[in-house]
């Protein structure tokens, strides 16, 4: 039977499971509620409806003893969403790291192996059907940061709201910034990082230095990986298509077992009465972060200089790990100083960088890239 | 209330879950027996016990309505046989590569990456306690087999016997080949392999060249990685660590969790029946399957020596891909010849190795060990 009609759908005793694959906030959270209330178990693929709407959805299929099942939701077939739920349940996360979009990774990897611009590779992406013609949701981290939201509230057990992460698209990265990255053994992703902090967690979506031999760096083309440390496991990392339409039938199918086994219902049952009790966990300011920093000015080609933009890092406890500069151009004023930083505070940083563009021998805006430290195992003895 | 006798156990209705966690495939056996048969779910870490005695075990449970959760038994935290079972549920799952062995991972990667001999890296993986006092099972493919087992029973939904499976260990590989291969890009790992060809499946567990650029390759020291090719989802791959008391303690604990909600008594009823319907799977003999090989000889250092050698590769219908030999030391009277071929039999090859080592310009016997061609993404459309 084929139907446009919802209602011919809501008023079927013979259909239990309603999948929707309609993207989008607004007609899809109508579908949802409904399908909800005419007494259905829902599949979605829809990672902006959750996480725009999922604690007014998750609450209403809790009271009417419904289930929302939604790996698709999530780096399309990776069973991220069942991982963190089912094969951690015995751990307490303490960290995520993830490549969650394909359109945003299939371009740096261009930029990176191909040498390719910003411009060229978002052209590449959008041939390759990999990017849409409005790429703004994905290249702006939006699109990171909805999945972000559903796996550290996962993780984390705590409802995570789409303004409390910190988000820094791809729009700005410039070829010649992979390019020093790289000369210092980096190279350059866009993370959606969830960390547990001492007194809280904190959330962000922003272009990130990772070392060239951590398993993320070689997370290639439309790829997408994630990275978890958990106090039990330890160190463990997911790969595999984040988008398309098989991967992403695979998770709906999947979630369409897991509901019409009874699995995913009895899970509910006894989880929710759990999570209820979690206290809200602390959501941390972005100052108050702390991570080593890679910065690239344009400087005065002449002495006294780095003395200068030296003083700025020091009078804000900003140490140096080690500074990169090639020779000028013959007749070139200024020359490009790439500057990477040891452990700083992200408040400082910011601070430094406002004073950086206000000196005189310093031409534009200075570019700053975060660099992502492994985070290290702490498996519980 | 602590207790050293199995009887107090068996007899306390109070008691749901037996979780078997003394290892060896004799006393373990009994006790997983008797505690499905005193009304027990069982969870167990046990690679050897389900791989020797799975067919009998399970099905002892399944016809007293009992489940055995054993996802600590592979790859310890990683949550594989969620994955496999769960996750992956809507794929027909075509191969599957493993480095499910952290002490031969461990062992491998020290030879590689800190030029140790074989010796020496066993040495350094006993003292770090990735290695046992006798680490005869581990290094001679055992162990891999052993999960090979279960992993390819799963994947394939056919039942694995041990025998089924060529082995090939670790004890071998010498600190010339790994060299030799890293100077042609592969890095060597000790692979765990099935494949679902045309006319069957192939399993099989031995040292392996991988393309550096490869994820398994950057898979290090002791952690454990799994590929896996899905007609849905593709290329996926899980990473992590594969033993030790904390990540199994997480596999075990989510099995717990598992056994409890009901979830894996609900599972075992929607899928046994699905399994038995599943004709037997034609396993392939080895020298049916395709590869690559790397070849090393010590040949005579004298005009027509590479002549006669590849006229041996030639009549047993193996194409050279490239060939690596370096000037000899002053007064060697033999060379090192380091062959890879292109897509070969490997029935042909083994004759080949044969009729080489009897060649009078070649000394010992020649070295061979297969390459790993990338599994290719099959998608369905």
């Amino acid at each position: 039977m084929l139907t446009d009609n919802l209602e011919t759908i809501l008023n079927d005793p013979e259909i239990d499971i309603g999948i929707e694959l309609v993207g989008g906030t607004t007609v899809a959270r109508d579908i949802v509620r409904k399908l909800l209330e005419s007494g259905k178990d829902v599949v979605t693929a829809n990672k902006a409806l959750l996480a725009e709407h999922g604690t007014e959805l998750f609450s209403l299929a809790h009271r009417l003893g419904r289930v929302i099942a939604f790996e698709a939701s999530c780096c399309g077939g990776i069973p991220i969403i069942n991982t963190i739920r089912d094969g951690l349940a015995a751990n307490r996360i303490l960290a995520i790291y993830g490549i969650v979009n394909g359109t945003c990774n299939f371009i740096l990897t261009q930029m990176t192996d191909e040498g390719r611009t910003y411009a060229q590779a978002l052209k590449d992406a959008q041939s390759k059907g990999y990017a849409e013609a409005d790429p703004t949701l994905d290249v702006n981290g939006s699109d990171s940061a909805h999945k972000l939201a559903l796996l550290a509230g996962l993780s984390f057990k705590t409802s995570v709201s789409l303004k409390d992460i910190f988000v820094e698209g791809i729009e700005a990265v410039s070829l010649s910034d992979i390019r020093y990255g790289g000369e210092l053994g980096y190279v350059l992703k866009l993370l959606a990082v969830g960390i547990r902090e001492k007194d809280g967690i904190s959330l962000r979506v922003h272009p990130a230095f990772v070392w060239k031999d951590d398993l993320l760096a070689q997370v290639k083309g439309s790829f997408n990986a994630v990275s978890i440390y958990g106090h039990s496991i330890g160190h463990i990392l997911l790969y595999g298509r984040g988008a398309g339409r098989m991967p992403t039938a695979s998770a709906v199918v999947a979630d369409i077992a897991d509901v019409a086994s009874g699995n995913a219902r009895s899970r509910q049952k006894a989880i929710a009465p759990l999570a209820e009790k979690n206290p809200a966990l602390q959501l941390l300011s972005t100052e108050a972060l702390h991570s080593r920093y890679y910065v690239r000015l344009k400087a005065l080609d002449k002495p006294g200089t780095m003395a200068k933009i030296c003083t700025v890092f020091g009078n804000h406890q900003i140490s140096l790990a080690s500074v990169l500069q090639h020779e000028g151009e013959p007749g070139a004023t200024h020359l490009p100083i790439v500057v990477m930083t040891a452990r700083a505070c992200e408040g400082n940083m910011q601070k430094a960088l406002v004073e950086m563009a206000q000196l005189n021998v310093v031409s534009g805006k200075p570019v700053c890239i975060r660099v992502l430290e492994e985070h290290p195992e702490e498996l519980a003895s």
